[in-house]
């Protein structure tokens, strides 16, 4: 293939790219950047959502690269699709409007992969937890590619279940009805026996507590962007954050359990309990969330007490779960940010989030 | 006073407006438009509120006209703010940024009232239920609203608590990790005997039950708005609606009931049981709401089901309460309101509902 006979203009455009226009009417065209368990299971999704048409993914594992969508996906409808080793090799054959991304929990990585993208001016939907509220823990390198984003009229924003919906943008929109805010406490236990692999072994399943313990120092094992909804919740109430403490001690199992990928022995780790408070320059409002990911835990719960005028406890029961829902969280955004301004973007900015409809 | 000298343009800026923003920096200029108990109490919250200027209210009371608002409301911050009888009147004097729109239920008589407000360029939130949704009951007047308002530069919504966020917003905001929802159902119950007079009297207290049916077949008792609740989750779903079934049955009293208002003996109405359905034209969903108002009701609640991938139950103890929540509704959408593309907006085309922090 020549490269130059592909590259991304309009008068050299390829068939995939002027099918995915005039063969999809008002269709948006997605493509996804990272094709792990989570890529995939957005894949999938996609293929079942009217208004996307899916153009290709990208990948750096050679065993991936080439292949086509479908086959890899399962779907017969995204057939055709073929997965890239680089954006830059996506976009010589299609233009996406918007790129998934599912690659990696830290802001300024997720920032450097998207680069490429937001200077071809196409828009980024993100799980990387971090961005969530990136200017948490990359100011400096947030408000660069924010500037970059409004620069090239592309629209990034970070999203999910959790980071992303029920520990922050949940617990802010409770508040759209106060008159003053005191306090927001918002807790989530989870039981991990129900959910998938990735979650079971990043929560410490089987290991030594202190093991785990030494892991979440050095940043990986625990719950990642939970410092980020912390500071989203306080940015969005007008909160000065002096310092966010975050807590994360194991679980330790007081019986012998089993799941579909782990055997956890009395006394080893069978989870974390992980905490964040915001010490706030107005010592009269607090913030705090708790989070238990465990297995085997009992009763799990979303729960959000909102401490003001009114007073506001909401409970979900069983909680909102995050594996499939997560993929949804990405997919429901797409529509909300390619209507918002250029630039990077939280998601207490876009609008009420909302199953997309079709359109 | 002159009033031609006093017209509103930037050259014959009175000193009441000079002062709106000289004095106040970045706040927001907050006129009110009809003074009766909701719009005194929104006044008071915006007395309290950093960003909120109040510059004057509007009222056809003859008692009220030329009267001070801090006497009015008893908030002396207020002082020098004055009550004109009429909109055109009050742009004489002071040009504010927002009026909060607080007088009537039917969107046809809101968007008249309004529309001497939008000409001039000034964004309005009302608390007119029916405007939550306008396209139901007066799709043509709400499409030439609309362009009005964007012909001259103008922000309009409707919102409140109920209709305006329990039973609308928020489900809508929960179907935000949605995979697929297949029905949403939300239902709430208010403690009448906790609420203020006005709501204890819409709901029927004290009526013969035949009384209270033919008063809410005259549109003259009932909860106002609540076909719209379900036309925008509908709306926000992509469901077409066909038809939507309201229904309201008195609530009969079982006991003799005593409330600061009301004495209502055994056997005559002590509130309602209002239901509304959509029939829709995608006969697998569902969408029903059931809303209960009446003295002594046990266990108030909200409570919200989506049924779907994932379900999701929220359940909110106790309900969020109607009366003071209302005002700040109206209150904290005025940021997001003026951020947003000039229109007749929708809530859910809001950024997510949020406390308007100090700005």
């Amino acid at each position: 293939m020549n490269a130059v006979m592909h590259k991304p203009s309009v008068e050299h455009e390829t068939t995939v790219a002027a099918k995915a226009r005039s063969g999809r009417g008002n269709a948006i065209a997605v493509a996804q950047f990272g094709l792990g368990p989570i890529g995939i299971e957005a894949l999938r999704l996609a293929a079942a959502t009217p208004w996307a048409w899916v153009v290709g993914g990208v990948d750096i594992d050679p065993a991936k690269v080439g292949r086509d969508l479908g086959e890899l996906t399962g779907e017969p409808s995204l057939a055709g699709a073929r997965v890239y080793h680089s954006v830059e090799a996506l976009m010589r054959d299609v233009r996406p409007d918007v790129v998934l991304h599912t690659a990696g929990s830290r802001a300024v990585a997720a920032m450097e992969q998207m680069a490429p993208m937001v200077m071809a001016g196409v828009s980024v939907v993100s799980s990387c937890e971090e961005l969530l509220y990136p200017y948490r823990r990359a100011p400096r390198q947030a408000r660069a590619f924010n500037a970059l984003c409004e620069h090239h009229d592309a629209r990034v924003v970070g999203t999910g279940v959790n980071p992303g919906f029920v520990m922050d943008v949940l617990p802010v929109c409770l508040t759209g009805v106060s008159r003053s805010v005191r306090g927001i406490y918002v807790e989530r236990v989870v039981n991990a026996s129900t959910r998938r692999l990735p979650l079971q072994r990043k929560i410490g399943s089987g290991l030594d507590p202190e093991e785990f313990r030494a892991l979440f120092r050095a940043g990986k094992a625990g719950h990642a962007g939970f410092q980020e909804s912390a500071a989203l919740v306080a940015h969005s109430m007008g909160w000065l954050v002096e310092r966010i403490v975050e807590t994360c001690e194991p679980v330790v199992a007081d019986h012998d359990i089993s799941t579909d990928h782990f055997q956890v022995r009395r006394g080893l780790t069978c989870g974390l309990h992980q905490q964040v408070e915001a010490i706030l320059a107005d010592g009269s409002k607090t913030l705090k969330m708790d989070l238990k990911m465990y297995l085997d835990a009992a009763d799990p719960h979303d729960a959000i007490r909102i401490d003001g005028d009114p007073a506001i406890h909401a409970h979900i029961p069983g909680g909102v779960a995050g594996d499939a829902a997560t993929v949804a969280a990405l997919l429901n955004a797409i529509p909300r940010l390619l209507k918002s301004p250029a630039g990077l973007r939280l998601m207490t900015e876009l609008p009420v989030p909302s199953i997309a409809p079709v359109i």
